[in-house]
Protein backbone atom coordinates (compact mmCIF):
# COMPACT_ATOMS: atom_id res chain seq x y z
CA UNK A 1 0.00 0.00 0.00
CA UNK A 2 1.44 3.66 -1.42
CA UNK A 3 1.78 5.86 1.75
CA UNK A 4 -0.54 7.77 0.54
CA UNK A 5 -3.19 5.62 0.77
CA UNK A 6 -2.04 4.07 4.39
CA UNK A 7 -2.67 7.52 5.24
CA UNK A 8 -6.22 8.16 3.96
CA UNK A 9 -7.20 5.09 5.48
CA UNK A 10 -5.74 6.26 8.86
CA UNK A 11 -7.66 9.74 9.16
CA UNK A 12 -10.70 7.55 7.91
CA UNK A 13 -10.42 5.28 10.28
CA UNK A 14 -10.64 7.75 13.50
CA UNK A 15 -13.45 9.56 11.73
CA UNK A 16 -15.35 6.01 11.48
CA UNK A 17 -14.35 5.83 14.85
CA UNK A 18 -15.44 8.50 16.59
CA UNK A 19 -18.76 8.53 14.24
CA UNK A 20 -19.16 4.52 15.61
CA UNK A 21 -18.64 5.03 19.19
CA UNK A 22 -21.52 8.14 19.57
CA UNK A 23 -23.52 5.31 17.39
CA UNK A 24 -23.29 3.11 20.21
CA UNK A 25 -23.57 5.45 23.11
CA UNK A 26 -27.02 6.25 20.74
CA UNK A 27 -28.22 3.17 20.90
CA UNK A 28 -27.85 2.31 24.93
CA UNK A 29 -29.99 5.30 25.73
CA UNK A 30 -33.93 4.97 24.92
CA UNK A 31 -35.63 7.66 23.76
CA UNK A 32 -36.18 9.38 27.34
CA UNK A 33 -33.19 9.02 28.06
CA UNK A 34 -31.96 11.65 25.57
CA UNK A 35 -34.38 14.28 27.33
CA UNK A 36 -31.63 14.10 30.14
CA UNK A 37 -29.22 16.40 30.83
CA UNK A 38 -25.69 15.25 30.54
CA UNK A 39 -24.55 17.01 33.76
CA UNK A 40 -27.05 19.55 36.00
CA UNK A 41 -28.30 22.01 34.58
CA UNK A 42 -26.49 21.32 30.98
CA UNK A 43 -27.23 20.28 27.33
CA UNK A 44 -29.63 17.54 27.10
CA UNK A 45 -28.12 14.41 25.07
CA UNK A 46 -30.97 15.21 22.69
CA UNK A 47 -29.50 18.39 22.05
CA UNK A 48 -25.66 17.46 21.54
CA UNK A 49 -26.95 14.80 18.55
CA UNK A 50 -28.76 17.59 16.78
CA UNK A 51 -26.14 19.60 17.25
CA UNK A 52 -23.60 17.18 15.89
CA UNK A 53 -25.91 15.79 13.17
CA UNK A 54 -26.17 19.97 12.08
CA UNK A 55 -22.54 20.50 12.42
CA UNK A 56 -21.99 17.43 9.94
CA UNK A 57 -24.45 18.72 7.79
CA UNK A 58 -22.63 21.97 7.25
CA UNK A 59 -19.60 20.05 6.41
CA UNK A 60 -21.06 19.05 2.77
CA UNK A 61 -20.95 22.95 1.52
CA UNK A 62 -18.14 23.11 3.49
CA UNK A 63 -16.08 21.06 2.00
CA UNK A 64 -17.67 21.60 -1.40
CA UNK A 65 -18.96 17.93 -1.77
CA UNK A 66 -22.94 18.59 -1.98
CA UNK A 67 -26.20 20.05 -1.14
CA UNK A 68 -27.28 20.04 3.05
CA UNK A 69 -29.84 17.13 3.86
CA UNK A 70 -30.88 18.53 7.50
CA UNK A 71 -30.67 22.84 7.00
CA UNK A 72 -34.04 22.22 9.19
CA UNK A 73 -31.64 21.63 12.22
CA UNK A 74 -29.77 24.34 12.66
CA UNK A 75 -32.02 27.50 14.43
CA UNK A 76 -32.82 24.58 17.27
CA UNK A 77 -29.13 23.08 17.52
CA UNK A 78 -26.57 25.84 16.39
CA UNK A 79 -28.00 29.18 16.13
CA UNK A 80 -29.83 28.64 19.59
CA UNK A 81 -28.60 27.57 23.14
CA UNK A 82 -30.52 24.26 24.14
CA UNK A 83 -34.40 24.48 25.16
CA UNK A 84 -35.05 27.96 23.13
CA UNK A 85 -36.61 26.26 20.19
CA UNK A 86 -38.71 23.24 20.24
CA UNK A 87 -36.87 20.19 18.82
CA UNK A 88 -37.49 20.08 14.91
CA UNK A 89 -37.82 16.46 14.56
CA UNK A 90 -38.60 13.28 16.73
CA UNK A 91 -36.23 11.27 18.74
CA UNK A 92 -36.31 8.62 15.56
CA UNK A 93 -36.19 11.36 12.88
CA UNK A 94 -33.31 12.38 14.71
CA UNK A 95 -31.48 9.19 15.07
CA UNK A 96 -32.39 8.49 10.96
CA UNK A 97 -30.44 12.02 10.45
CA UNK A 98 -27.77 11.23 12.04
CA UNK A 99 -26.83 8.31 10.36
CA UNK A 100 -28.03 9.53 7.09
CA UNK A 101 -25.53 12.65 7.30
CA UNK A 102 -22.82 10.48 8.37
CA UNK A 103 -23.02 7.82 6.14
CA UNK A 104 -23.01 10.14 3.35
CA UNK A 105 -19.80 12.10 4.67
CA UNK A 106 -17.77 9.09 4.99
CA UNK A 107 -19.22 7.71 1.31
CA UNK A 108 -17.62 10.49 -0.12
CA UNK A 109 -13.99 10.47 2.54
CA UNK A 110 -13.90 6.81 1.55
CA UNK A 111 -13.58 8.27 -2.29
CA UNK A 112 -10.67 11.25 -1.27
CA UNK A 113 -7.06 11.02 -2.58
CA UNK A 114 -4.47 12.79 -0.57
CA UNK A 115 -4.40 15.66 -2.73
CA UNK A 116 -8.80 16.29 -2.62
CA UNK A 117 -7.67 16.18 1.56
CA UNK A 118 -5.52 18.24 1.12
CA UNK A 119 -7.91 20.78 -0.85
CA UNK A 120 -8.88 24.01 0.49
CA UNK A 121 -12.40 24.38 2.49
CA UNK A 122 -14.94 26.47 1.47
CA UNK A 123 -14.71 28.90 3.85
CA UNK A 124 -11.59 30.37 3.22
CA UNK A 125 -10.24 32.47 0.11
CA UNK A 126 -7.63 31.87 -2.20
CA UNK A 127 -5.29 34.15 -0.60
CA UNK A 128 -5.41 33.03 2.83
CA UNK A 129 -4.83 29.55 1.39
CA UNK A 130 -1.87 30.34 -0.49
CA UNK A 131 -0.59 31.66 2.91
CA UNK A 132 -1.54 28.22 5.10
CA UNK A 133 -2.37 25.65 3.32
CA UNK A 134 -3.09 24.04 6.51
CA UNK A 135 -6.56 25.44 5.95
CA UNK A 136 -7.93 22.51 4.06
CA UNK A 137 -10.62 19.50 4.25
CA UNK A 138 -8.33 17.31 6.52
CA UNK A 139 -8.24 20.20 9.10
CA UNK A 140 -12.15 20.40 8.91
CA UNK A 141 -12.40 16.92 9.12
CA UNK A 142 -9.93 15.84 12.23
CA UNK A 143 -11.53 18.98 13.82
CA UNK A 144 -15.11 17.51 13.53
CA UNK A 145 -13.90 14.56 14.51
CA UNK A 146 -12.33 16.06 18.12
CA UNK A 147 -15.78 18.05 18.47
CA UNK A 148 -17.85 15.19 18.13
CA UNK A 149 -15.10 13.29 20.88
CA UNK A 150 -15.77 16.60 22.98
CA UNK A 151 -19.20 16.09 22.77
CA UNK A 152 -19.14 12.27 23.03
CA UNK A 153 -17.53 12.28 26.76
CA UNK A 154 -20.51 14.25 27.78
CA UNK A 155 -23.38 12.34 26.22
CA UNK A 156 -21.65 8.92 28.02
CA UNK A 157 -22.28 10.54 31.43
CA UNK A 158 -25.70 10.10 30.24
CA UNK A 159 -25.58 6.41 30.83
CA UNK B 1 4.86 23.35 0.28
CA UNK B 2 4.98 19.86 -0.54
CA UNK B 3 2.04 17.62 0.16
CA UNK B 4 4.20 15.50 2.98
CA UNK B 5 4.61 18.86 4.95
CA UNK B 6 1.19 20.45 4.65
CA UNK B 7 -0.10 16.84 6.03
CA UNK B 8 2.59 17.18 9.08
CA UNK B 9 1.61 20.67 10.15
CA UNK B 10 -2.05 19.63 10.01
CA UNK B 11 -2.02 16.56 12.01
CA UNK B 12 0.22 18.54 14.23
CA UNK B 13 -2.50 21.70 14.42
CA UNK B 14 -4.75 19.15 15.51
CA UNK B 15 -3.21 17.79 18.41
CA UNK B 16 -1.62 21.22 19.56
CA UNK B 17 -5.09 22.33 19.59
CA UNK B 18 -6.68 20.02 21.67
CA UNK B 19 -3.60 20.01 24.15
CA UNK B 20 -3.93 23.82 24.45
CA UNK B 21 -7.73 23.69 24.99
CA UNK B 22 -7.08 21.30 27.58
CA UNK B 23 -4.53 23.93 28.64
CA UNK B 24 -6.69 26.81 28.98
CA UNK B 25 -9.44 25.07 30.45
CA UNK B 26 -7.24 24.10 33.21
CA UNK B 27 -5.75 27.42 33.77
CA UNK B 28 -9.60 28.70 34.13
CA UNK B 29 -10.33 25.60 37.06
CA UNK B 30 -8.57 26.47 40.79
CA UNK B 31 -7.03 23.75 42.51
CA UNK B 32 -10.48 23.41 44.86
CA UNK B 33 -11.73 22.91 41.38
CA UNK B 34 -9.87 20.47 39.94
CA UNK B 35 -11.22 18.27 43.06
CA UNK B 36 -14.82 18.82 42.18
CA UNK B 37 -16.56 15.78 39.86
CA UNK B 38 -17.98 16.80 36.28
CA UNK B 39 -21.44 15.34 36.99
CA UNK B 40 -22.53 13.39 40.22
CA UNK B 41 -21.04 10.81 40.92
CA UNK B 42 -17.90 10.92 38.04
CA UNK B 43 -14.52 11.42 38.00
CA UNK B 44 -13.02 14.28 39.41
CA UNK B 45 -11.15 16.92 37.08
CA UNK B 46 -8.17 16.08 39.07
CA UNK B 47 -8.30 12.34 38.07
CA UNK B 48 -8.92 13.49 34.62
CA UNK B 49 -5.83 15.91 34.55
CA UNK B 50 -3.75 12.59 35.76
CA UNK B 51 -5.36 10.11 33.52
CA UNK B 52 -4.63 12.33 30.43
CA UNK B 53 -1.19 13.15 31.64
CA UNK B 54 -0.40 9.39 32.05
CA UNK B 55 -1.72 8.15 28.67
CA UNK B 56 0.32 11.03 26.97
CA UNK B 57 3.37 9.81 29.21
CA UNK B 58 2.86 6.14 27.58
CA UNK B 59 3.35 7.66 24.46
CA UNK B 60 6.88 7.66 25.07
CA UNK B 61 7.90 4.20 24.58
CA UNK B 62 4.31 2.84 22.73
CA UNK B 63 5.77 5.79 19.78
CA UNK B 64 9.91 4.48 20.14
CA UNK B 65 10.47 8.31 20.89
CA UNK B 66 11.97 8.12 24.68
CA UNK B 67 11.34 6.95 28.27
CA UNK B 68 8.53 7.77 30.38
CA UNK B 69 8.82 10.94 32.37
CA UNK B 70 6.09 10.33 34.93
CA UNK B 71 5.01 6.05 35.17
CA UNK B 72 4.15 7.04 38.80
CA UNK B 73 0.82 8.18 37.75
CA UNK B 74 -0.56 4.66 36.63
CA UNK B 75 -1.19 3.41 39.34
CA UNK B 76 -3.68 6.02 40.03
CA UNK B 77 -4.94 6.94 37.49
CA UNK B 78 -4.89 4.30 34.44
CA UNK B 79 -4.81 1.04 36.49
CA UNK B 80 -7.66 2.03 39.24
CA UNK B 81 -11.23 4.22 39.07
CA UNK B 82 -10.97 7.77 40.83
CA UNK B 83 -10.13 7.63 44.54
CA UNK B 84 -9.11 4.30 45.25
CA UNK B 85 -5.49 5.54 45.46
CA UNK B 86 -3.81 8.37 46.85
CA UNK B 87 -3.51 11.23 44.34
CA UNK B 88 0.97 10.78 44.08
CA UNK B 89 1.23 14.41 43.31
CA UNK B 90 -0.09 18.20 44.40
CA UNK B 91 -2.32 19.44 41.79
CA UNK B 92 0.65 21.99 41.30
CA UNK B 93 2.87 18.90 40.37
CA UNK B 94 0.25 17.34 38.14
CA UNK B 95 -0.14 20.58 36.23
CA UNK B 96 3.59 20.71 35.42
CA UNK B 97 3.65 17.28 34.78
CA UNK B 98 1.25 17.34 32.19
CA UNK B 99 3.02 20.60 30.51
CA UNK B 100 6.32 18.84 30.78
CA UNK B 101 5.03 15.86 28.87
CA UNK B 102 3.14 17.17 26.16
CA UNK B 103 5.62 19.87 25.19
CA UNK B 104 8.23 16.85 24.71
CA UNK B 105 5.90 14.63 22.72
CA UNK B 106 4.98 17.93 20.84
CA UNK B 107 8.58 18.47 20.15
CA UNK B 108 9.19 15.01 18.84
CA UNK B 109 6.40 15.13 16.43
CA UNK B 110 7.09 18.40 15.10
CA UNK B 111 10.34 16.36 13.38
CA UNK B 112 8.58 13.29 11.88
CA UNK B 113 8.44 13.17 8.56
CA UNK B 114 5.53 11.38 6.69
CA UNK B 115 7.38 8.09 6.88
CA UNK B 116 8.12 8.80 10.87
CA UNK B 117 4.22 9.38 11.03
CA UNK B 118 3.56 6.44 9.17
CA UNK B 119 5.84 3.70 11.21
CA UNK B 120 4.67 1.27 13.49
CA UNK B 121 3.96 1.56 16.84
CA UNK B 122 5.79 -0.60 19.16
CA UNK B 123 2.31 -2.44 20.39
CA UNK B 124 2.04 -4.07 16.96
CA UNK B 125 3.95 -7.15 15.84
CA UNK B 126 5.40 -6.69 12.33
CA UNK B 127 3.53 -9.53 11.20
CA UNK B 128 0.34 -7.68 12.04
CA UNK B 129 1.59 -4.63 11.40
CA UNK B 130 2.53 -5.96 7.78
CA UNK B 131 -1.44 -7.15 7.50
CA UNK B 132 -2.66 -3.42 8.60
CA UNK B 133 -0.16 -0.74 8.00
CA UNK B 134 -3.28 1.70 9.71
CA UNK B 135 -1.48 0.29 12.84
CA UNK B 136 0.85 3.24 13.07
CA UNK B 137 2.09 6.37 15.07
CA UNK B 138 -0.30 8.51 13.43
CA UNK B 139 -3.28 6.19 14.15
CA UNK B 140 -2.25 6.85 17.95
CA UNK B 141 -1.77 10.71 17.96
CA UNK B 142 -5.28 10.82 15.99
CA UNK B 143 -6.71 8.34 18.70
CA UNK B 144 -4.90 9.97 21.77
CA UNK B 145 -5.88 13.54 20.24
CA UNK B 146 -9.65 12.57 20.30
CA UNK B 147 -9.05 10.60 23.89
CA UNK B 148 -7.87 14.38 25.17
CA UNK B 149 -11.16 15.90 23.55
CA UNK B 150 -13.46 13.01 24.98
CA UNK B 151 -12.41 14.14 28.37
CA UNK B 152 -12.23 17.57 27.53
CA UNK B 153 -16.09 17.77 27.13
CA UNK B 154 -16.29 16.57 30.61
CA UNK B 155 -13.99 18.48 32.42
CA UNK B 156 -15.77 21.70 30.62
CA UNK B 157 -18.60 20.87 32.65
CA UNK B 158 -16.47 21.57 36.53
CA UNK B 159 -16.45 25.21 34.92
Amino acid sequence: MANEEILGVTVLNSWKLAISRFGKTLSELSDEQLQQQVAPGRNRVFYLLGHLTATHDRMFPLLGIGERLHPELDDAYITNADKLIADPLSAAELRRAWAEVNDKLTRAFEGFTLEDWLQKHTAVSDEDFAKDPGRNRLAVVLSRTNHASYHLGQAALAK
